[in-house]
C-alpha cells in the first residue's frame, strides 16, 4: 500500500521543496507540515508545498501518529532531538527518513531509537538563503541524494513493514530527478568533510579575515572582482546550520582543515621554487577531472 | 598631438582585448601587435585587435621606436625584460604603459630605465583562460583600471612631454569603459594580495589537496556540488602567470597567507566554541558590505 500520508517537520527551503517536488511528481495525498516558525509554516502552506499544517503539541502528535512517512528537514542538532520525541511513537509500518547535512551522529541514535524504521538520507541540493520562499520542485533535480542505510544487524532485524516504505521513499526521491548513491555513514561525512564542510569553513576564514583587515574600506570593494566575490560567497551562510554540522562532524573536518593549513604553509614556504609548478599542476589536474 | 600608433607587446587576451578596446572606442591609427607566438598574433590580426604584426626583430624595433605609446602586456617577468630592452629605444614624446599584475617591482625598475616615461597600470579584468581567441573590446567594461603613477622625484623630473600622452591613455581607458583608481604600487600589491593573489593560491592550494586525497574518485565528482566547483574553480589558472605574480609579490602574499592559516587554525580549534559563531558573524558582516 502507498503511502497516503507525509509529514514533513521543518518547512524551509529542503522541506519545502520536498513538498513541492513530491506534489509535482505526483503524490495525490495529504502533506503536513510542522515548523517552530509559524511564518515559515504559512508561506509553505500559501506554495502548496504543504496541503496541511499542524502547530500544536497535540496536531503534531497526531500529524506524526497518522504519517506513512515522516520527512525530518530540520538542522541535525534538531533532528536529533526529533528522533527522540519520535521514539515512542513511531510503529512499524511507519517510515522516517531525514536530510540531514551530517549522518554518523544520526545513525547512531536512529538505530538506537527507531531501529528498522529509518532511512538516513541527503540531498546534496541547497541555496545560500533557506526559507519556504526560495523552496522550488526543481531544487532536487540533477542532484545527488545520498541515503546511508544502517547495515547493522539491530536495524536491519526490526526493518518489517517499514521496508516497502523504504523502496516507495527511494522511488519518490528518483521521481524528483535526484541521483540516488548509497554509502555508509561514516563515509559520507568524511567525504562531506572534504567537498562542502571544508570548502564552506574556508570561505568563512577568509571572509572573517578580510572583514578584520579592510572592514569596508571601499579600495577593497573596488578592487576585488570575480574570484574574490566567488571565494567569499559561502561566507554569508549562516551559522545556524553549520553549528550543527561543525559539532557532529568535529573529527573529519578538524582533519581536513589541518590537511589544509600544513597545504598552505608547503605553498608559501614555496613561492619561489619549482614546488609551486607542481601544485599548480595538481590543481589543474584536479580541475580537467572534476 | 594625440597618438597615431599604439604597439602592443603581448597579444594574448589582455593584450588583443587593448586592441580591440581602441578600436571600438574611436582610435583610428596603426595598432602594431607583438608576441613569442605567432599564432597569438595570427589570431589578434584576424580578429582585428591590431592592425599590423611585427615578427622580425627589426620590424620589432621599428615598431616600438615608431609607437606613440607602447603598451606592455606580458607577464610580469617579461615586462621587466622588455624594459631592459626598451630603455634605450624609448625616446622623450613616446610613452610605456603596461598591464601587469603586480607593480612595485615593475615601477622600481622603471624609475631606473625609462624615468618620466611609464605608466604603471593594472586592468582588474582577465579570465580563466588567456589568448587572443577569448579576448573582446569590453573585457575592461565596469572594471577598475588601477595605475601606480611614479611620484618620486627622479620620476617627475623627467616626465617631460610624455605627459601629454599620458593623459590620452587615461581617456583611452575611461572610453573601455574602465573605472580608474590611481595609488601607490606598494599599496596596489598589498590590496592585490588579498583580493586576488591570495584567492588564487587558496583555490590551487584546495584544488591540488583534493587531486592528491581523491584522484579520480567518482563518489568526490557525484558529491561536489556548487560549492566545491566553485571554490576549485580558480585551481585551473596556468602557473605560467601566477610564478611571475608569487615571485614579484612574494612578502605580502607570504603575509597573507600566514595570517589565513592562522585563521583556519583557530576555526579549526573552535569547531564546539562560540568563537565559530564570531568568524561566521564577521563573515557575513563582510559579505553584507562588499
Amino acid at each position: 500500500m502507498p503511502a497516503k500520508r507525509i509529514t514533513i517537520i521543518g518547512t524551509g527551503l529542503i522541506g519545502a521543496s520536498i513538498g513541492l517536488a513530491l506534489r509535482e511528481a505526483g503524490f495525490a495525498g495529504l502533506i503536513t507540515g510542522i515548523d517552530r516558525s509559524a511564518d515559515e509554516l504559512r508561506t509553505a502552506l500559501d506554495r502548496g508545498a504543504i496541503t496541511h499544517l499542524a502547530q500544536s503539541p497535540e496536531k503534531q502528535r497526531a500529524a506524526v501518529q497518522r504519517a506513512d512517512i515522516v520527512v525530518l528537514a530540520v538542522p541535525v542538532l534538531a533532528i536529533l532531538q526529533w528522533l527522540e520525541q519520535l521514539a515512542p511513537v513511531i510503529q512499524d509500518g511507519q517510515l522516517v527518513t531525514d536530510a540531514g547535512s551530517t549522518k554518523l551522529n544520526i545513525v547512531e541514535t536512529a538505530r538506537r531509537l527507531l531501529p528498522g524504521r529509518f532511512l538516513p538520507g541527503h540531498p546534496m541540493a541547497g541555496k545560500e538563503s533557506g526559507g519556504a520562499a526560495l523552496a522550488e520542485a526543481a531544487l532536487f533535480r540533477g542532484a545527488t541524494w545520498i541515503f546511508t542505510p544502517d547495515t547493522s544487524p539491530a536495524a536491519v532485524a526490526f526493518s518489517g513493514s517499514s521496508q516497502a516504505l523504504t523502496t516507495e521513499w527511494r522511488g519518490w526521491v528518483e521521481r524528483f530527478g535526484s541521483k540516488i548513491i548509497d554509502m555508509p555513514a561514516d563515509r559520507h561525512d568524511e567525504i562531506c568533510a572534504w567537498v562542502s564542510h571544508l570548502p564552506q569553513m574556508l570561505s568563512t576564514a577568509l571572509s572573517a579575515l578580510l572583514e578584520d583587515t579592510f572592514g569596508d574600506d571601499p579600495d577593497l570593494r573596488a578592487i576585488g572582482g570575480r574570484a574574490l566575490r566567488e571565494m567569499t560567497r559561502l561566507g554569508s551562510s549562516p551559522f545556524s546550520m553549520w553549528r550543527d554540522i561543525a559539532r557532529t562532524n568535529e573529527a573529519p573536518l578538524a582533519h581536513t582543515l589541518l590537511m589544509l593549513e600544513q597545504r598552505l604553509q608547503h605553498l608559501r614556504e614555496n613561492l619561489r621554487t619549482p614546488a609551486l609548478r607542481d601544485e599548480f599542476t595538481k590543481a589543474n589536474n584536479f580541475r580537467r577531472t572534476h
